[in-house]
């Protein structure tokens, strides 16, 4: 298990963090979709068969989002370091069938330091790929608000720049 | 209460719907994180305390985008023609706290056929307004494929290119 980051500044762009996976059962599908995305092909084995873009039962993309994150948050990576978010971009390449495997993953894409606060903004792509086929089946953009124990020593630039 | 939409070429840009309102209270802003999100500034009303962009308890983003898709689906609009869809950008400009009222709307911002199927692709921004005060709590741009039951005569223009 890697050991939880203690403060923005422990990160570097292109780290990558796994988390282990997931899967969803048929039933896990419909009780989340019944109260959080009812549609059909989410909540009705029989109506999806006939769903032209996915011919059977498929997990709401708010599951699988969901799925992703508590795996992301129980790992402790974040935990002493997340203050929250402001957004994530979500995009879902491929449907999600009940009983197949999804391998959780995240990886620094841009690090901003706050000029005027104690935390950062990281841009981190969370991704779940099915472990079958290596297809990837959701991808989340998020901006992320990191704490900062102790600001770096000023560069000789950023002190003039004051 | 709205009509269902029948078909991709029953909408227009600018066209707007709106579903009604919700609110969470704690417990449920604590069953939700603690299975999809769990973060002490949504599973700890003490800890919460000292989350310093939060000071409080606050919603998962997540759980708010549940909350308003499961309206938008529930009021039957989307039921004729909702395909599925490829991806959501999501921004939350403002938390959502316990009790807090959420009003959930939808505005059609752009409509694509497509050239292949008889489905077209809609941008829709579906948004939360908190209802005491007017603030966007959520804001959701999703790219939805939607049913055409009967594609529109050809134009000269697009008859000609076949």
């Amino acid at each position: 298990m890697t050991a939880p980051i203690a403060s923005f500044d422990d990160l570097f762009v292109g780290q990558r963090f796994a988390y282990g996976r997931f899967a969803l059962t048929e039933a896990e599908i419909i009780d989340y979709a019944l109260k959080y995305d009812p549609q059909p092909f989410h909540t009705d084995p029989e109506a999806a068969r006939a769903a032209p873009l996915f011919g059977g039962l498929v997990a709401s993309g708010l599951h699988s989002m969901g799925m992703c994150f508590g795996l992301i948050m129980r790992s402790g990576i974040w935990r002493e370091v997340s203050l929250g978010g402001s957004g994530i971009d979500t995009r879902w390449p491929a449907p999600l069938r009940p009983g197949e495997e999804v391998a959780v993953e995240t990886e620094v894409l841009a690090l901003t330091p706050s000029q005027s606060r104690p935390m950062g903004v990281a841009k981190l792509r969370h991704t779940g790929t099915r472990v079958a086929d290596g297809v990837c089946v959701i991808e989340m953009i998020g901006t992320h608000f990191l704490k900062r124990t102790a600001a770096p020593p000023l560069s000789p630039t950023a002190a003039r720049g004051r």
